[in-house]
């Protein structure tokens, strides 16, 4: 059987061994529940407060700060739901290619009555500050404009962003699901109110992640219940993913910066050989784009066929968003930065990571073009 | 070091090994993202397909009947909020004596200008049909009524109460944490129109459970994002929990009657010698409980002071729901089934599981006389 290249880490990521490893004991022995108050509970309690300081230092915020929730999902939606009151009047503005995760979110504000407004991006998938500035209004109720976009990589400027919204008197969150634990990240610096992660995003766990809320934020629960979570998120803490979450975005913080070289690297090596083809594309996102995205349009060509051409020879890859990818139509994505429509169909997004070496990245580029040229 | 005895099942039970095993290719190769349509993503798509089979299977339902979620706390709050309409003028029915997952939800329904109507519980904490017959008119929308009390154990009549609810073109929604994979359920028998379960409960990890959703039934989303779970709930798919529930379900429903019947031995052990004490007390609930449950409450005693001597020597047992152990006055549940002052303050929850042996309620029990009579 030939080798396997995994090259969809935007999809998921491989769960690290170390978060594994730190995340046994939570699931053999030590199972107490960590609300109670006898000494079986002991454990677990201070493994969760140990794990909600080792995050929040990560993004730089107070542990008091970070909320854990199921994942990036359920982050989004609490993030944009939370804030709602009865009878609101006032609007909520989000970008036009943000994760369905706060698009359908919005839509759901929307089927109850209340305001959402959608800032245009340009073709390189940039939210201005001019774009913002133009839409924002003095009802505006909170901003929320994804860190970096799941398909084309493009990093947004969101300390700018959060600025010209606290100007206007609103509140901004950041969808930073695909930004945690691959670019520098702190709070209090950007100026984000709220933010959203997701563990196996960065070599954590799936079914974990967690809303950073700065404190004095106003907002309700989304899952009423329990007292957990300083009383603003019920249900019985999930101590194994938790802590495996923590030890994956420590590492991954810990070794960003050569990660993040290798990564460029990587980059380089598939443009080198790609570029030798005679092959028609487009490179979509930004310069300033997380590390190791890859999401390229190639004329006259068809990316589901792509796809499954290069799953044939043991290489994954995807065409837009996972959460997307039971659709054929083009993403909205792809649509909203304006990519002509002979390259539209043709667009692939090849996502390494930290797994990854440079010979995987060679064999991708290798394999495309043989495909593309025959 | 004396040995630990657990007798807290009820706030939280120890991963069965079985479902550990059968967690961990998925924590560790198999990490594919079980939404992208390459072959790296065909083994967990299978475990997932497979896993809703085997729990549908567990409660007589089928297999897209089966939403996974992060847990009880999440199917509930789906349960109660996914059914309100903008300007529902509609009434959700409750009892008294529900989990806060669900009273709490309702909390908010009401904050957000919707109905609520609560029916009281007898002395043993028996939602009976009469007394949701005087409450529930042609306005009524939902009625959710739990199986299985976590704090005094009762069994409710669910099959008349989703008759009765029928017959004024309602629907019924059960949590059923307590009781999933402790008594037999058949959703199609009882007539229920959703479910509430999460896996820890039963034996398998923390952060994971299910809503049954009968088919047909009007429900918005809760989650709002990717297209996961029929486009019912969004997030990629927690694989190894999933598959760890299914397991863990799988084999307490195989092993139901022999469990039953043995914890049936250990309350009777527990009550044999503690009813040589001259000790007064009250057994809490109904003669028709979950297998395991005993909660007394005790004339002049304090029931914290009980918990601490009790884990000083070892024991974890619960002075009321895991939830509200933060909180200690007397619980909603042991205020509404009328317990009297001088013995509201001196209850306690004993929960035993399958780990624990007869020797262990032995010990418990003396352990209990000793503090008490010491």
């Amino acid at each position: 059987m030939k080798q396997h290249i995994y090259a969809d880490n935007a999809a998921t990521t491989k769960l690290d061994n170390d978060a594994l490893t730190a995340m046994l004991p939570w699931l053999q022995d030590e199972y107490g529940n960590a609300s109670q108050p006898y000494a079986f509970a002991r454990k677990p309690k201070k493994a969760l407060a140990h794990a909600r300081n080792i995050i929040a230092t990560c993004i730089g915020a107070e542990p008091d700060e970070i909320y854990f929730t199921s994942g990036g999902t359920e982050s989004d939606n609490w993030a944009i739901k939370g804030l709602v009151e009865p009878n609101d009047k006032q609007v909520t503005i989000t970008s036009e290619i943000e994760h369905h995760a706060i698009l359908n979110t919005c839509n759901t504000l929307k089927d109850f009555g209340y305001q959402v407004a959608y800032i245009p991006v340009n073709n390189q998938g940039i939210v201005s500050s001019k774009a913002l500035s133009d839409i924002i209004t003095e009802n505006t109720k909170l901003v929320s404009v994804m860190m970096v976009n799941n398909e084309i990589g493009t990093i947004e400027p969101i300390k700018e962003l959060a600025a010209i919204t606290h100007a206007h008197g609103a509140l901004f969150h950041t969808d930073a699901v695909q930004a945690v634990g691959h670019i520098p990240i702190d709070v209090n610096d950007f100026g984000v109110d709220m933010l959203s992660a997701s563990a196996h995003k960065f070599n954590g766990p799936k079914g974990i992640g967690f809303l950073y809320i700065k404190k004095g934020i106003q907002i309700h629960s989304f899952a009423d219940g329990g007292a957990q979570e300083f009383r603003m998120r019920a249900g019985t803490e999930n101590i194994a993913s938790i802590v495996g979450m923590a030890v994956a975005l420590q590492k991954n913080c810990d070794e960003m910066a050569e990660t993040q070289k290798k990564l460029r690297v990587l980059e380089q090596k598939f443009f080198e050989i790609f570029k030798e083809s005679k092959i028609g594309f487009i490179r979509n996102g930004s310069e300033n784009h997380v590390p190791g995205n890859i999401n390229i349009s190639i004329r006259n060509a068809n990316g589901e066929m792509l796809l499954h051409r290069l799953d044939l020879m043991g290489i994954s890859i995807s065409t837009g968003s996972a959460c997307d990818s039971v659709n054929t139509k083009i993403s909205h994505v792809i649509k909203a930065i304006g990519v002509p429509p002979e390259y539209a169909e043709g667009t692939i997004r090849i996502s390494f990571g930290k797994e990854n070496t440079v010979e995987d990245s060679a064999a991708v580029a290798k394999a495309l073009v043989k495909i593309l040229e025959g």
